[in-house]
């Protein structure tokens, strides 16, 4: 399988066929196996503080670990070759988070929120990335870690 | 203000007032200073492994941070006196999560889902909080931990 | 290699080979593939707050992350059949933390803690514990989440 | 009191009177409201992992928690105006951690080993810190994050 093919096909993949995601309006922006992105706007429902009209902490943190998943996967794709399209996802199926930090620093305030990840381990079984979430008016409203299985 | 009727009307507010838990379904069961449920049901719009049918990790944690949270604002309006109403509203809206950490510890299948948090430290400007989700087939699916900034 | 010879070996070596653990007084208590505990005995050079008498917020650190990393090893032994001694050693070389976080209750203020941990998520390549820490008079100083590399 | 002696003061103090950090042999390189850095040495002590040689994840988890609390120290400093010492002393004695999270990147292996601290949010209740611990030789051993209890 051609590795530029397979970065593209789960690219694809995770943008469209996530429902959690869509309910949210994510949109991946970036998949590579060292920084992803993806943003996504401002809707009264996800909201969590009424009377600041601030996002739902949960709404971060769902941006954080799904950012930071991207890049977990888009790295683990780096150096694996799977022989067919049925290993691949056998593969995938089988990553998961393992466990998440995030850190809430600003009022979640904005048009549009662009949340980011960097690779920062990237071993066999285990990858941990380093996220963080800014608002279109440049405030950075959150930073996280996770630790994802990826084999 | 009595303390009872604050108790009431905040966990109204909760249940009914947040537009992001509304959207998940997030139905409050307990409200007290030690302890906090809640509840949801499964849907297919909180996917986020398709194949294989489970929670988006971002429901867990969004489930996990708004029980923690439940149960810091519960302990707070214990040893708060609020002369009104409009004092109780200002020191809520104050209310905000500092940090959490998820543990994911098996895949998030079920029919409905509880979220229950204990209260662990509960300080004039800080409470921590620990939380589990668990299925209703008895899984238990995730634990973590929540630092609220209360004060 | 007989299965109670290597937990005793393991947990031989654990108490008395490993510098910093010795240079704390860490003693072991149980080493059970489902629950380890570990004591120690207040020394002067263990304070972090010298006005409050209190322990280092890092000698708290290094007993959870310590008897995290004892039960994360003895729930790996139960599973795994070592076919000689050089195997078992290569693989509880390749065994560390991955991450931990630290919750801070109360001051350590005591003769004698204990530090104790329960096994959460057993895997073949990465397991999780939750660690606690006692005084002798009760209190509960901190609790803890560390994530082990096993395989 | 005169704001520059006072970072001297709380500075020495720091550096001198903590029985655990000059236990490990911690050496206050920098001590400012924004970034804060200590060092230390290889010694045989310190080790974690013998067949290896590399620092006990106690002694990373230490470093960072110390480092991280400088940096929270010296940015309440900054917006703290005492009245007398006994005052400056009554708030240093209330700081503490909160909550600490380590992430293990590599192996802990060098002959000096830096680690620092910089200032993520500063409140007059909780400020929180991100932290990193790199060797002599370049390698980034750890990161971290600490929130602290600073009012």
């Amino acid at each position: 399988m051609n590795k530029q093919q397979i970065l593209a096909d789960v690219s694809d993949f995770m943008a469209e066929q996530i429902p959690f995601q869509k309910m949210l309006g994510f949109e991946i922006r970036k998949f590579h196996p060292e920084h992803c992105e993806l943003a996504f706007h401002w809707r009264d429902e996800l909201m969590g503080n009424v009377p600041q009209r601030i996002l739902h902490g949960g709404v971060t943190a769902t941006a954080l670990d799904t950012v930071g998943g991207l890049v977990a996967i888009a790295s683990m794709l780096e150096r694996f070759e799977p022989e067919s399209e049925t290993q691949l996802l056998e593969r995938l199926s089988r990553c998961g988070t393992i466990d998440l930090r995030v850190d809430y620093l600003r009022p979640g305030r904005g048009k549009t929120f662009t949340a980011s990840a960097t690779i920062i381990r990237s071993g066999n079984k285990v990858a941990v990335a380093r996220m963080e979430l800014h608002s279109d008016n440049g405030e950075h409203i959150a930073f996280g870690t996770g630790t994802y299985l990826v084999g």
